[in-house]
């Protein structure tokens, strides 16, 4: 872990700079740009996040080298949402002088670890001083133009289809705010909510099965990292359709239950968000073969309707409804 | 200029990014990152760049208008310092909730300025809530492979040329600071010593120019953000080379010597930075062609040699010269 005291003022930028450019390939450092090679047949993909301590992260739940991974899952989450394969990130970085040189080793640590799964490289970055730690990291992939996921492209009848469980970040978040609760959870449901909150996966793994899928097929799609009821509504709005969500086909995570009851585990999985799953639109017999090809959680939820309505049904009643609450979402400001 | 008093957080996440939609093309915004075309012969080049409040800008000598442009141009002059055409840039945000609406959409009035002088869109970002405004800024273009500017090209023999006047930035900012202080300049030089901290132009006009050079002939280069000196002693260290700069062959601008005299006007030269010109090393013949077609201020001001020592002649005789101090740089910590 190096020298604990040492400060990044005591490095100065030009030392900060060499440390952490061993987490780039060597060949892209230490010019004014990182020149990477792409593929004459895809667009490129641009997302942009930014994250400030005390608001996307704070020590009490989150260690350095978590920041760096959840900073890292949430744009390469971006480039799965938009169907893209990521080239590379870039890493600005804001941080007072005293902070210690191996808190900001721990981030880019974090940072690699998240890459290296995928693997994608950093290709460059800026660090500056601030009175707050602030990490904005570029995340650029390419995609077929085809195969881009759209928010715009959903159509009435198609299944809509999430590949993962829901709920289960803020549901870590909840433990990790509250440590001492009771609660009876099994080991593995403990470490599974833990581990959903501190080190998400972004779907990229889902694309390759998307390739599989004719270029006719349009496939709307957006990742669940503002909640999965932000998902469809955005989805909805940008595609001038309404959904209907079958609540009775929403799995609710069991260590969820047993940590907050059911009706709030119920409220994580809709509004909790950072779940990094991806929420998908396609005609129903692709939707069937892609959630048996995935396997695990990934299950269909509902579908797109011709109205302009997000209806939740309780049961397989249709009287049993209640529309989705728009303004319960994650709000910034 | 809209309501002075709205405030950011009257607003909303939202409600801000709704507004600041408006500077961005239409077709890119809205889904979870931007679809980019590229040109399939040429290769990405990506660069980052974090400006924060009270460190990079303040309201004492920056209005927010001219804090976004120079941000923009900064990340741009990169652009140009690989020889790279500019595809688009994303901007990252972080501000305080009681920042009104209209400071922050001076911010982008400016980096719109600025884009659409060369024209290059805005295709995405993120702002969220901090106590410290920050501004980081990625931009992406393309280069052709062989015409990249690379710091690591310059051989011994190669003339140094420079496309523009340096210390003008750090001569405005001086003004800037003092307002009030006795000097003799023509308004013209005023406003000129005032644009160039305030509305820098990278160099991107230079460009079309490198490309009329056969490819066979390799070209260095950087641009000068850090400083004139900063830029030798880079292309230097990436290229194992030395070399010789003529002091004699620097043209300091009449208004820099009246305001703060000849030895110090030499100092903002060398090390005062953010002029965002190029500094280029190509074989002499194909060096003073450039410098012809470029006009103004274009000038070589020096050579590359085999040793592995930078100096400084200030006059013709060789036994005036001292070295160049590496450490007279901008720190940022």
């Amino acid at each position: 872990m190096g020298d604990k005291s040492l400060l990044v003022k005591d490095l100065g930028e030009r030392g900060l700079l060499e440390r952490l450019q061993r987490y780039c390939p060597v060949d892209v450092v230490g010019d004014d740009g990182a020149i990477l090679t792409t593929d004459p047949h895809k667009s490129l993909v641009v997302t942009t996040d930014v994250l400030v301590d005390g608001v996307h992260f704070s020590d009490r739940t989150t260690s350095p080298y978590d920041v760096g991974w959840r900073a890292t899952a949430a744009n390469l989450s971006d480039l799965a949402a938009m169907g893209a394969t990521p080239l590379g990130i870039t890493v600005g970085l804001s941080l007072p002088g005293d902070k210690e040189v191996d808190w900001v080793e721990e981030i880019y640590r974090g940072i690699d670890g998240c890459l290296n799964l995928y693997p994608t490289p950093l290709v460059g970055g800026d660090i500056c001083r601030s009175t707050v730690t602030t990490i904005a990291i570029t995340a650029f992939g390419e995609v077929s133009p085809q195969k881009a996921l759209l928010r715009s492209s959903a159509r009435p009848g198609d299944a809509i289809l999430v590949t993962g469980l829901h709920g289960l970040s803020r549901g870590g978040l909840e433990l990790l705010l509250h440590p001492n609760q009771e609660n009876n959870l099994e080991p593995i449901e403990f470490q599974r909510l833990i581990k959903a909150h501190q080190r998400p996966l972004p779907r990229l793994d889902v694309l390759p099965y998307l390739t599989q899928i004719p270029d006719s097929i349009a496939i709307a799609g957006m990742d669940s990292s503002d909640g999965l009821a932000d998902a469809v509504i955005q989805i909805c709005e940008n595609s001038n359709v309404g959904a209907i969500i079958n609540l009775t086909n929403l799995k609710v995570f069991s260590g969820l239950i047993k940590l907050v009851g059911l009706e709030q585990a119920q409220e994580y999985l809709l509004y909790g968000g950072e779940d990094f799953e991806l929420v998908l639109c396609l005609p129903q017999n692709h939707a069937l073969l892609l959630v048996e090809k995935l396997g695990n959680d990934a299950k269909i939820i509902g579908k797109i309707t011709d109205g302009k309505e997000i209806k939740i049904a309780l049961q397989e009643s249709p009287d049993l409804e209640k529309t989705l609450n728009i303004n319960k979402g994650f709000r910034h400001f």
